[in-house]
């Protein structure tokens, strides 16, 4: 008998049993796992790099032991000697599986690499920058006026911009003499002030007028996704945005199993901090790369995270995140240097400014959502649900906002979905189904045509149709709803109970087949019975955490809705409501608001007095912890079905007819298995 | 109604009237009576002991009732069991006022308690420490008040220590939740205040009630040697000093061959800042051991310097000193991270405080000196003159002060000296001639007898007699002088002239033996014309800076004169006159102020008003600059005889007799050799 082992990848959470001997790169092409490959395994590209995880994996069950993948191998190593190679890293086709591994494969390497959608809402930011640049003409020195250059520097500073008091640090010191002699005692200097002094931080120099930019980064540092804007610090122009995996994914999807991670696992904190610091270090040159800047330039960052994020980007272990009562280490704002961050890409002085957390388990990212929608001086009752892993949910208007955090899970961001994928070319996005003939009809990520429109086959030739993303698989569930082939337990009928094929046979289940390219060798897009109570599941804790709020806030209905978040402007607030996501409300009063935490750490970086505002904000948001309220179990167990069968929703009924089906043979449980309380994360 | 009793501190003579039961410290605070306490008031750590008086007080008018305080309580039992307590002491958090009294706080009580030195110079420092530490209890997060562990921790500062704003590092962040939580919510934080704001840094926090000591250092970092004073933070004590040769004299004795190798060595700079840094790290750990405490327990430390050690220390190119019009990068007291300038040895968060500079060649070690001796208050005109490589001279009063500093190189040191040593066992310190036989007597550093006093040969016989220290020189050839060996003009007369074998010939000129251990393969120690010449160089640019300073200020005399330096309290005025290194004034006038400079950083580091203080006054000293004054050549010309011909010394007339000799029989020259102008260093 062949000894065989357990292979896991993440983040595609794909796993197989392969013999001992059979390279990683084999069998993530078994699986289907994403990995990039050009020379088809000879060594020679390098595409195929992944990062194997070892120790323990709570949750996934295993135990990775230090020689799960064969040795380093020469061709590896003159690989790395080289061209280099990440500590850390392995060639996909040179490593063998030896014992149970959970392999992480990084953006770089996968073929289908995200361009995440977190684009920044176009807003208006009043620009207040802490850090720009001024020019000064300086005092020579004199024999009998001795004074240091930067004393002379400061009082130029004073004469010419009123500014008082400079400090500077040792490396600034090192090259103010030379560059002040260099420009012939003109100097462009660039000046960081905090906000808790009102002294200036001199964080470079220049000889004479200094043309160059001052760019900001505007980071929002997710469970599942990191985002940047790229901003000219000047007129706040995003000039680029990018999206990476957070490559703590492969310690644990959710949070709560990152934070088992390093409570199994000594140092399993640090590593995690590394990993997101390096992650953080690679999009910052990334999105400088992609506008055309050198990192260098980069002179200050806003950053925004849940609380696990938070700690875990300090370096601080988060295991008091992972038991009540939620103890932060410190919730107030942070002003930090970014190379005490490890942040070595950036300027060699860059400055980062660390959002408030509201609470244990309400993060920055909601404090920079607070800053960006500004529920607290609404005079209507707004209930602002930011979507991802975690939902942060507000509800409130100018008299009191509250503010909850619910472990919806990744399956929104099309994470532990059949067919799902992150949003990248090739993915549904958008789904209808003809309530007649069960038909669907789809577009793709980076495609403008319907799947039914002519010249669509040419068009997605390049990418093919590759999986549905986390907005496409809540309009596929929906659009399945209306279509009568789901009923309101989110059970899928039988061919003979929907009429159509397409509602094909999948173990005890049925599935719904989206899009069939299997003859041809590509993938089959199913809506599996798992998708839906997955959807199901996510979108019952989101409600039950906005129930709660409510329920605290004592309303029973909210004037407003706002969806934001890493996908939030690609919602169709009409599926949103057919599923149930949020309460009941005009359709025409619930809007996207985009990837408001990341407006809000954009908002955060181009204006100080933000800062001194979000600072009092979040001391006036009354946060509700969701961990040990019963009534929000109640709510969740009964918010499973689609739509909710116990609360009415008039208002989409003006909309939407939803078809009358049950399903139930009396086979798979409907609503009820909603109940079953998910972990955190 | 409450009964009241009256209480009356000393030595403060602050009274009032309490409620009978008032704790001693309670009613201490309330008056504003300087009374120690770490743990505020929970009796653990016994800083407030206090002396109750009993009896009759015709003085305050009271009489002392034996039951005046409440009785001797378990606490004070326990706590005088255990760690012992003087008897008739009570812990004031403990003792209760139960009637009038009069209470004693005594010095070690006081937080401002004054250390009193036993040197020559005696001198009271207020304690005023920007880093101290304090106990506090910490409320327990609870779910409904989701504030962080640091703000939780700031709010018991604020309330049991009215401390405003604290700043923690990350590594402080990274240990605080774990060090709560062992101390249960007890813990014991080191606070720095920095100067230019009202924040405090948290720069270590242990669980519970921490026992032991801060510590800081006092750096004198000279161009040749590094002295450095381990002190306690909390009483001002210093447990040990030591010393150090500056590593940098392989680069360069003096400061302008330094600045040179700077210039002329790409990377130079960097690697005399290693160096030098490297030097204070080793010399930091030697102290802390010589007292047997940890490295680590070192806290923060002011350093003082000329401006060529400074910008060495920091890391800044020396280059701009090296040349008209010798601007410094800065001339402001720092505030800086010791772990920034590669300290690592002492507490990770330990702070560096630097002291201001006066000028492009008067450096923090000047602006210390002036800390120390405080010629700004004098009513006196007093000329101070900081004995070093380079001398630091201050001269003014209450009225007026001016600097400057003068390259007199390192024969004052003991270098560039044949037989010269730095001062260490075996060293020749102090020394007499005889007019009439020739024949010297020495004592050497570390042993009480003199060379001619029995049982001396048996006393050295460890070390031997090895060479000649920089005060050493300084007598020996002051002594020669008196004793007719050395004429006007400087010149060492033959044996024929000169009536002893002890002036043998060397090359052309003659050298004096003061002491042969040659036959026993010993050293023979003599003074060589050499010396004779280098010590007039020196005494003579110290002149020269002393006069210059006087015609500047408009005086021919002053009132005092005060000696300080590395060796400044080992010089005899005599002797210092005799050579004419300092203006004649009546010899009781003269004063050795020890290590002055030391002494001011020490304070600095002890007191932080003190900082405040030499922040102004250093804006207000007036730098004279040596090196572009023709006066100053002219004078350094004019001094170079012994004594200086020009210039009278009817003050030193009055205590010795010169002989009228002269030995210049056309050969090497007198004084007129030292008119050539040296380089500066």
């Amino acid at each position: 008998m062949t000894e065989e082992a357990l292979v896991i990848f993440t983040p595609s959470g794909k796993r197989g049993r392969f013999p001992l001997g059979t390279p990683v790169l084999t069998a993530a092409r078994q699986l289907g796992v994403d990995l990039d490959s050009v020379c088809g395994g000879r060594g020679i590209c390098s595409k195929c790099q992944i990062t194997p995880g070892y120790g323990e994996f709570p949750k996934h069950g295993v135990t990775v032991a230090p020689d799960a993948l064969s040795d380093w191998n020469a061709v590896e190593d003159r690989y790395k000697r080289i061209r280099g190679l990440i500590d850390g890293r392995r060639l996909g086709c040179q490593a063998k599986v030896m014992g149970d591994v959970v392999i992480d494969v990084p953006p770089e390497s996968q073929v289908h690499k995200q361009v995440i959608r977190k684009s920044a809402a176009d807003r208006h930011i009043e620009m207040d920058p802490a850090t720009r640049s001024y020019y000064v003409e300086v005092e020579e020195p004199d024999m009998h006026e001795p004074t240091g250059d930067l004393e002379r520097l400061a009082r130029a500073l004073k004469a010419q911009w009123n500014i008082d008091g400079i400090d500077a640090d040792l490396s600034i010191l090192r090259r103010l003499q030379p560059v002040l002699r260099k420009g012939e005692w003109k100097a462009t200097v660039v000046l960081n002030r905090g906000n808790h002094d009102s002294r200036h931080r001199l964080l470079d120099i220049f000889p004479g007028f200094h043309e160059g930019a001052l760019y900001g980064l505007a980071v929002d540092l997710g469970s599942t996704t990191i985002a940047a804007h790229l901003c000219d610090l000047a007129d706040g122009k995003v000039l680029a945005s990018s999206g990476l995996m957070n490559p703590q994914i492969r310690f644990g999807e959710d949070l709560m199993s990152r934070v088992s991670y390093a409570m199994m696992n000594k140092g399993g904190d640090v590593e995690m901090t590394k990993a997101v610091r390096e992650a953080i270090n690679t999009l910052a040159v990334s999105v400088a790369k992609e506008a055309g800047v050198e990192p260098s330039a980069i002179y200050e960052m806003a950053i925004v995270f849940n609380p696990v994020m938070h700690h875990l980007f300090l370096g601080v272990d988060p295991v008091e995140l992972g038991q009540a009562p939620f103890a932060l280490t410190t919730s107030s704002s942070l002003s930090l240097d970014a190379r005490d961050l490890d942040l070595t890409d950036l300027n060699r002085n860059a400055r980062v400014y660390v959002l408030p957390c509201i609470a244990g388990h309400v993060g920055a990212d909601a404090a920079a959502v607070a800053l960006s929608e500004e529920p607290n001086k609404s005079k209507d009752m707004v209930l602002i649900v930011d979507v991802g892993t975690n939902a942060e949910i507000l509800l409130g208007n100018e008299t009191r906002v509250l503010a909850c955090s619910s472990p919806t899970g990744p399956a929104f961001e099309g994470a532990q979905i059949s067919s799902g994928q992150r949003a990248a070319p090739g993915a549904i996005e958008r789904v209808e189904i003809d309530p007649v003939t069960k038909e669907p009809r789809f577009r793709v990520i980076g495609v403008d045509l319907w799947s039914d429109d002519p010249g669509f086959e040419a068009a997605v030739a390049g990418t093919g149709v590759t999986g549905i993303c986390g907005s496409g698989i809540i309009e596929a569930v929906a659009e399945m709803r209306m279509a009568g082939l789901v009923d309101q337990g989110g059970l899928i009928g039988s061919p003979d109970q929907t009429g159509t094929w397409r509602c094909e046979p999948h173990g005890r289940t049925y599935s719904y087949v989206m899009h069939d390219a299997s003859a041809a060798g590509g993938p089959k897009i199913m809506v599996t019975q798992g998708d839906i109570r997955a959807i199901q599941l996510a979108k019952s804790a989101l409600y039950a955490g906005a129930r709660l709020l409510m329920d605290t806030m004592g309303v029973d209905k909210v004037d407003r809705v706002t969806l934001a978040g890493a996908f939030g402007a690609h919602i169709s607030p009409r599926h949103a409501m057919v599923l149930g996501m949020i309460p009941d409300v005009p359709l025409d009063h619930v809007r996207s608001a985009g990837n408001a935490a990341g407006t809000g750490a954009r908002i955060a970086l181009l204006n100080r007095a933000a800062r001194d505002q979000i600072e009092s904000v979040v001391h006036h948001i009354h946060k509700v912890e969701t961990a040990i309220e019963p009534r929000f179990q109640e709510h969740f167990v009964n918010a499973s079905a689609i739509p909710n069968a116990v609360e009415p929703f008039p208002e989409l009924a003006k909309v939407v007819t939803l078809p009358d089906v049950s399903f139930n043979t009396g086979g798979s449980g409907g609503g009820g298995e909603g109940g079953r309380r998910r972990r955190r994360g």
